[in-house]
Formats: structure tokens, C-alpha cells, sequence
């Protein structure tokens, strides 16, 4: 490809309201054009990496005897009320009329379909297990869309469902699927990933797992034990809290006057935010009032919370309840009928802790759990902070960030049952499969592999997925001497089989350098005048900036070696 | 793959409602599943057919220095106003509201998505010409989706746009891309295809040609000269009118009672409808009436006639505009303000014709055009019909039906100036490049090899898109002997590299080999206890239906050569 046909441009300003690297990049080097909210065009560089990602992601998948199939983009309201989702899942899901009225909706993820489709051809237990999967783009209208391709409406993404006669068979292809995004996620080049325990959302199901791409740029965080391995996502996280000690004193109601939040009440009283207990309140999607206390220096778990609940939740508006904002305590604490009440773990044997009196101006101090919340039970609904201990093995956790870059579902028979979906059984018993769904973006893939190897001149590709494997850079090609051995050489390239971009481009010395550094090819061959007097074309690896002089003759043979060790080093 | 493990299933019935060939054979052989009107999802080995066609296409277009890239499905209001079809694309554009109330679109064509990618990436002549294209889903808010993969909402297509600094430039990269789709027909397996000039439609712009299948089933009416080689869409089509001779008589009105139609008309004066001048009355966008007369052996054209007009028109109500339905002729009639009238060049020289006398139960007889219809213009607006002449070289002209396959167009400047965008010249100067686009459907383009090569039994695939090249049939696999064999020539196959399913399932040999011929792979081998004794496996071509034995030590050799040989005789 000569680059100066490439459709594209490179420029040297950081865009507006671009803050991750990724992002960055991707429009700096003219990978990526926005073209509304939350949803791009791919440029010719991108949609190669991205066609390099969706091959390596189909050997796994093909490898593991996955089917390739395609589901519509666009799915009719009554397939998704078979399974319930069309009212349970909120405004992410776009939902329109076609032209004779009849409701519609775009496709964000394809359970439904899956089923559709196996159902009536899936019929007896020796089909399975199965996979199908395909390569599809989604939509998912996104409240806050960010980052570039890390947060999208629209995106490509690989989804996969497979069908199974026990939670056993699941159990052993589920981990055949976990090792397979293991393999993926090395083979486009990426080191610094995991896998977290996750919450199933909207998919349903028990077992979640999330790959992440570990990075302080991620939104999401992550909870690790360094010791046992214990690694989650902050919304599913246990952690065991940290002990605050003292001996029971008698309970007082204090004036604490215009004192609301936690950090007035501790000021005001001069005391430490772990000797306080706060109220958080909810409503329910019904109406019902929630109130969760936990120590003041904890942080509700709204995704725990609202599994107790069972119902999705949203901060609630106290007065409505009667309730006195800023001064809500866990003592002679009056409710509503069907209130729900939840205290966390971090209350469970705490002494003299201050709580709001629930009236204005006042709290309780010296409140003690066992002698003033009998009868109460503690639940787990509290964030895990930075100090709290592994519940599995004790040690202290370590906190991170984290871009999810795939993540795979055990979902039991949540679909197959809703929608009736029965396979024969050698009895002569029917039975609805067990699923399992698997998903990975295409798109997120990309700027992960940017946001872990980008370096501060530009984008660093990996062998495995760069979008031309060598950035070739003739430096004065004015010069005729320079411009044939230059066309030779590309033409060289070309017929060895190497993918190469050619700089033909009448620009400076400085702009083809700059270019080739934002732009990633894993490998930049200049020549020059001054190299060519040598005999020489000067090798320059992208990652590690190491640069060395090859003859004409040998050009073409040390590539070719490159470009196999670099891509041998990554996959294996 | 081993067929019991293949996601579709195959079913003996002709399904509810199916009547293409098409659109039967993908149903009852597991291809396609409806999840909608018009819209369906691919099955494996339907997906399979779709990426070797894709693969096809790919090919050739990067040969044309195609740049593959991805344009969004969903795009907003702003863009497509920029071009002015926001508004004139009628309800098949489907609009809707997403979640912040933002005014967005599902992609039909992407020209302005392809001119926002190339605008400011693309600045100077010295980047053009240029391509880019995209294989995408696509969604069509189709009134009527019918035969299967046909006609449907959603589809997979290649859209394709150049960008040019010449009229001549386009049109010769045109005529490449105007080769590129006849190799891309013929290497996908079709032989009975031509390209007719077309209707630009929705795209604008001067020249289109669009790529036919030539078949009974298609819905465009297309025609021909077998003499000079003209071909075009029905909807453009020209072609001199057939003459109806006679002596100028004196022009009387007539009484015709209840006769109204031109059959009732013709009926009841005992003349035939050559010897008539009918009225069809339309009215534009903007309400104004267009009243078109033609002789009454013709039908109308609408599509011309809407050109003529300079708008949309639908069929008017002619009580509104205080006409007799039933009675308008061309003599004496009195039209509101703004109205249209026009004359078919059928009518140009004809005598003793009948035609409405503007009021009820009677018409006008022996009416003469050139003595009562002066300074009337007369224009085409007929449809060709059967015995029409060549309007190039005279000859009769031959009709027939199509699947349209293709589409090619001269876009023109439409979109960049509408959009703004401009390259700079060698001069100093800027232009708005000249844009082409081209279209292929993959679904269509699969459907339409099976309605041109499908038989009374099935599905007959070309082998450069067949979705396995082998199907493997081992009849009595119950028999040790016949297991062990059968499972040692499938590793052999696929070792080979041979693309194969293998019926591995225990039903009757009846079952597989019927399976066989209605999936449609292009060779079939067959292994059972007497070929076993033989040392041989039984070959059957699917589309000649030639069988014959090999020996085992010969088999996967012949299967080689005989794939080989049928790709090089589709591709060369």
C-alpha cells in the first residue's frame, strides 16, 4: 500500500475531549473517524487489525468446534418477549417501529437468536454439545459513550452460545472457552490481562467470568488477592472488613446541629469516619423504600444490594418516606410499610458508633451492634476498600483498574426454558439445554492492544495484528537514484509476501519518521542516500527502538526471519 | 464436520408461503431460518457460502485498489440532511429516536458516510483516484420482502466508492469495476447473467448499469436486442412504437353508456385498443395534477414519467380535480391551474382513434392527432412492450425477467457538493471529486446461484462457493468394517485439506443420499459394505449427475484433481 493513497490523515493535535491514549491515537493516526455520538467509521488501517483480530478469533472459536453463523442486527419485539428481556432490559436497548408499526429492536446481544436458531435444529442430546457464533456488529445505546472504542453504541463483536445436557458438560466447555480467550487475548499480543469473577447483569446466569486488561486508564476496578489468586470484579467483590475495636460506653443522643453528611458529623464531633454508621436509601422499581446502613467509612455495593432487593434500585428521595435526611440512624429508626432494611458486615460487633437519632439535629453516639441491633442479620453490601483482606485466604487485597475486554457466562437454562427450547434425551426424556454465552469486542480489542503497548510517540502493533507488518520510509525519493532502488525494493517486498506501506509521500525526513512512530508498523525499513551509498536499508523495530543496517541482498531474507520470530514470540 | 453435529436441519415439505426456488431449497435445506419478514438468520453452512463470496469480492476489489474500510449501520439525522436525503428518501430509510431523543437512521448506502471518511483525509488530486469499500449489514425498510433471500430488510452487502478528478477518469475506472463484477458473477458460479442500463434511483447521478440474472422468476422486466446488443431495465428501457395505420375520418362523439375502461370501451365499440388513447392521471408531491395520455395498447412509465415531472407521483384522485373518470380524453378537456399534461409518442401520427369526451358515457371516435392535437409535444413515457423495435438498430426487441445482482452508478458531484468536499488541483485550484458507487448483495448473490443452477432435487453448488467441496456419504455405518474405513477416509480428506461433511449419522441410505442432493455439495462420495468389498468409494457429481468408482489408494488424489478442475473451469 503506498500511503500516499491511503485514505486517511496523521495529525500532530491531540482532538478535542480525546483523553485515553487509545483513543488518542486512533484519530491522531487516522485509524478511526467519528461520525456521530458513540459511533465511528473504521479507516482502511483499522479495519485490517480489525480483520486480523476477528481471524485469530475465529481459529479459537473454529478450533473448539464452534459454528459460524450470522444473526439479524435487527430482531422483532416477540422474540425477545419469549425470553422476557424486552421489558427487562432498560434504554441500552434501542427499540423502534419499522414502517407498518410493528416494534423492533437492535440487536446488543444475541441470546435469543441463539435459541431461535437451535431451536427445531437442535433436537437430540447427540448434537450436542454445540457452539454457534458469529462476527456481528451491535448496538447498545450508551448513556455516557467514551474513550474512542472503549465505550461504544455501535461495535463489531464476536458472540458465541453453546448448548449442553448437564451443568458438567457447561463446567468443561466453559473452561475450554476460558482457555481459548486466554489464547486470544496472547495471540493479538496482549501480556498484562486477567480474568475476574463478574456479575452476569443482564444476561442472567451464575457463573460470569470477565477478562480485563489491567490498566489505571480502565473504568472498571478490580479486586485481587496476590497471595491465593482470588481476583473479582469491584461489584461482585468479598473482601473481609477491617475491625474497629473498643469497649461498649453508654449510648447518648448528641446535638450535632446542621451536621449531615458523614465527614460534618465526624468534624463536628471531632471522631473518625470508621466510628460512624450511614444510611443509604433506595426506592425499588415498585416503589419501596430500601435503606442500607454500613460504617461510614465503607461504600455501598449498589450491584449486591440490589440482588437482596431483587429488584433494580435507584437512590430514593427520603422526604417522600418521611424520613430526616442527614439524620437516618439504625436506632429507633421509624418505616413505611414493605420497607426493606439492610445492614453490612462492617456494622457486625461495632461499639460506639454515632447514627443519626432520626430527628433533625441530633444523633445517637456510643451506639453498640450486640446490645442495640439485636436481632439484626448482617449482609455483605459494602464496596471492598484498600486495606480489606481476601475472604478466601486472608491476605490483604490490592485494588486495580481495568478495561473488560471480553467476558463469558454460564447461563444455565434462563433462555431455553422461557423460550421452550428441548432436546432428546437417550431415556426418551426431553430436557432444556444448559447454555453458555461468550462474548468479545472487536473494537475494544483494538484499543486495548493501543492502551497497553502505545508508547508516547504513537501506537505499537504487535506482529500478529499490525495492520502492514513493515512501514517502509524512503527518505528523498527526489533523488532518482533513491526512487528506483526505493520501487525495487517495495516491489521486492511485495512478491516475498511481506505487507508493507510504502511512504512514497514528497514530505520531509521528519514528517515520514514522526508518521511511522504514530502510525505502529512493528518494523520501519529507511533507505537514503546515505544508506544506499553503503549498500544498506536501515532496520528500526517499533517496540523496543532497536535499530541496525541490513544489506540490499539480505533485506528481504532478515524481514521475512522478523516477521516470523516476532509473530512465533507472540503466539508462543 | 460431521453433519449429526451441524446447527440446521432438513425437511422434506416445500415450507409455507415459499415459492422461489431459492427461497424453498434454503429452508428445507437448513440454510436460513426467518426470525422476521424479511429478515432471517444465516445457518452454518449458509455463512459459509457468504464468506467465500465475500472472499470473491474482496479479491476483487482490492485488485482495483479498493481500501477496505467500515462505515457505522447507524448513523445520524445531520449527516444524511447534509445530502439532502434525510428528507427525499421516502419510509424504506428507517428513522428513529435514540435514547437522548437524537434523530438517527439505520444504513441503506453509505455515500455519505463514504464522503464524510474521505473528506479532509483525502485533500489533493495526487490521492485519486481512490476506493473505498465495505462489507456491511445493511437494513431496507422494504414494504414487501419476498422470496427468501431475494428481497429483504436486512442483507449483507459490498458498497463500493470512488473518488475522481475527471469525467474521463471515472469512466474508465467504471469500466473496470464494470469487469470486476463479471468476473465477480462468473467466479461465484453464474453463467446467465447480462448488465442492462438502469434507473439511478435514490443515488442520483446520469449512468447506471445494473447486473441481471436472466431468469423467469426475477421481478425487474428487462429488454433486449439480440441484434445490436442494447439492454436495459424495463423502467429505462426505449423502444419505438409499433404503427397503426389508417385514413383520417371525421371526428363524432359517441355514446359508450357504463363503458369506462379501455376493455369496456374497446368492447363495446367494437375496436381494438391500438385504435384507443387512454388518460392516466397522477398527482406530484406538491399536489399537482399530471395527466398522461397514451394509446391503449401501452402502459405506462411511471418511473420516465416521474422524470419528466421532476417528482414523485402517486396515482391521482380524479374527483378532486373535477375530472370524469372514465371519460378524459384528449380533446376538449379542461385541466385546473398547474396541471400537467403529456402525450406518449404512441399517440404521434395516429388516426381514428377513441378517447374520452370529458363527460360521462361518452368518448370521442376518429380523433386524429395531427389534426386534433396540434402543437402538442409528444414524449416517451410508455413501457416497451412485446414487438416494440430497437430504437438503436431497428430490430424487434426481445422482453424478459431478472434478479437484479448488482448496481453500478456515476454518482457525479451530487454528494461532495452537497457535502462540501474538495481536493486540490495540480493548478492551485479545488474541484468536488466525481463520484461512482457500487453495490452487490451477498445474500442475493447466493440466492441467485441457486435459482439459476438448482435442480428438481436441490441445491447445486459451484465449487468455488459450495460450502463444503466434498459431502461424505458412508452408507451402513453400523457395519464395523464400514465404520472404520469411513472414519479413516475422513481424516484422510480433511488431512488433505479437502473442505467435507460427512454424514456420520445412522439413518438410511435413502436419508443421506437425498440429504445429499438437496444441500447440493458438488462432489458426493459414497462408501458402503459392496464398494468396501471392491476396494472402491462411489463418486457422483451433483450437477451432472456422472458417477463412478475409485479405489481407495486413488481416492483422495482424485478428489483433488476433480476440485481443482471444476474451480479452474468456473474461474477461467
Amino acid at each position: 500500500m503506498k500511503l500516499s493513497k491511503l485514505v486517511g490523515e496523521r495529525i500532530k493535535e491531540v482532538p478535542n475531549g480525546a483523553q485515553l491514549k487509545s483513543h488518542i491515537y486512533l484519530l491522531r493516526a487516522g485509524y478511526i473517524k467519528q461520525v456521530s455520538s458513540g459511533i465511528f467509521s473504521l479507516l482502511p488501517p483499522a479495519q485490517r487489525v480489525s480483520q486480523k483480530i476477528q481471524k485469530i478469533i475465529r481459529e479459537e472459536m473454529d478450533a473448539l468446534g464452534g459454528q459460524e453463523v450470522l444473526f439479524p442486527v435487527v430482531m422483532p419485539r416477540e422474540l425477545w418477549e419469549m425470553s422476557g428481556r424486552y421489558d427487562s432490559i432498560q434504554e441500552e436497548l434501542l427499540r423502534f417501529k419499522d414502517r407498518t408499526g410493528h416494534d423492533m429492536l437492535l440487536g446488543m446481544t444475541h441470546e435469543e437468536a441463539a435459541v431461535h436458531m437451535a431451536m427445531n435444529t437442535v433436537k437430540s442430546h447427540e448434537q450436542l454439545p454445540c457452539m454457534i457464533y458469529q462476527i456481528q456488529t451491535k448496538y447498545r445505546d450508551e448513556a455516557r459513550p467514551r474513550g474512542g472504542l472503549i465505550r461504544v453504541k455501535e461495535f463489531t463483536m464476536k458472540d458465541a452460545y453453546s448448548f449442553h445436557t448437564s451443568q458438567e458438560d457447561l463446567d468443561s466447555y466453559y473452561k475450554k472457552v476460558y482457555d481459548a480467550y486466554n489464547r486470544i487475548y496472547k495471540r493479538i499480543g496482549l501480556k498484562n490481562f486477567i480474568s475476574v469473577r463478574s456479575d452476569s447483569g443482564i444476561m442472567g446466569g451464575k457463573v460470569a467470568d470477565e477478562f480485563m486488561l489491567v490498566t489505571d486508564s480502565g473504568e472498571d476496578r478490580l479486586v485481587i488477592c496476590d497471595k491465593c489468586g482470588y481476583k473479582a470484579n469491584m461489584e461482585v467483590a468479598d473482601g473481609v472488613r477491617q475491625e474497629v475495636e473498643s469497649e461498649e460506653q453508654e449510648l447518648q443522643e448528641v446535638f450535632t446541629g446542621n451536621a449531615k453528611t458523614i465527614e460534618e458529623v465526624c468534624h463536628f464531633l471531632e471522631i473518625d469516619n470508621a466510628h460512624t454508621v450511614k444510611a443509604v436509601c433506595y426506592e425499588t422499581e415498585s416503589g419501596e423504600l430500601v435503606v442500607a446502613f454500613l460504617r461510614g467509612d465503607y461504600d455501598i455495593n449498589e450491584k449486591k444490594l440490589a440482588k437482596l432487593v431483587k429488584s433494580e434500585i435507584k437512590i430514593a428521595d427520603t422526604d417522600k418516606f418521611g424520613l430526616v435526611a442527614g439524620n437516618i440512624g439504625c436506632v429507633n429508626l421509624t418505616l413505611p410499610e414493605n420497607a426493606f432494611v439492610f445492614y453490612d458486615l462492617s456494622i457486625k460487633g461495632l461499639n460506639n458508633f454515632v447514627t443519626g437519632a432520626n430527628k433533625d439535629e441530633y444523633h445517637f453516639k456510643n451506639v453498640s451492634a450486640s446490645r442495640d441491633l439485636q436481632d439484626v442479620k448482617f449482609d455483605d453490601i459494602a464496596l471492598v476498600k484498600e486495606g480489606d483482606h481476601c475472604s478466601v485466604c486472608g491476605e490483604k487485597l490490592t485494588l486495580t483498574r481495568g478495561i473488560e475486554i471480553g467476558n463469558i457466562f454460564q447461563l444455565g437454562t434462563k433462555y431455553t426454558k422461557t423460550m421452550g427450547m428441548k432436546v432428546s434425551m437417550p431415556d426418551g426424556s426431553t430436557m432444556e439445554p444448559i447454555m453458555g454465552c461468550y462474548g468479545i469486542g472487536v473494537g475494544r480489542a483494538i484499543a486495548s492492544v493501543i492502551e497497553e503497548k502505545g508508547d508516547e510517540k504513537g501506537i505499537v502493533w504487535p506482529m500478529t495484528i499490525a495492520p502492514w507488518q513493515v512501514h517502509f520510509c524512503p527518505l528523498r525519493l527526489d533523488d532518482e537514484n533513491v526512487e528506483v532502488i526505493s520501487y525495487e525494493l517495495y516491489k521486492k517486498m511485495l512478491d516475498a509476501g511481506i505487507e508493507v506501506l510504502f511512504d512514497d509521500r514528497a514530505v520531509s525526513a521528519g514528517v515520514k519518521l514522526t508518521d511511522s512512530e504514530l502510525m505502529g508498523m512493528p518494523i520501519r525499513v529507511v533507505v537514503s542516500p546515505k544508506t544506499i551509498a553503503n549498500g544498506t536499508a536501515e532496520i528500526t523495530m517499533r517496540e523496543s527502538g532497536e535499530t541496525y543496517y541490513v544489506s540490499f541482498a539480505n533485506l528481504i531474507n532478515e524481514l521475512l526471519d522478523l516477521i516470523d520470530d516476532q509473530k512465533k514470540q507472540i503466539e508462543e
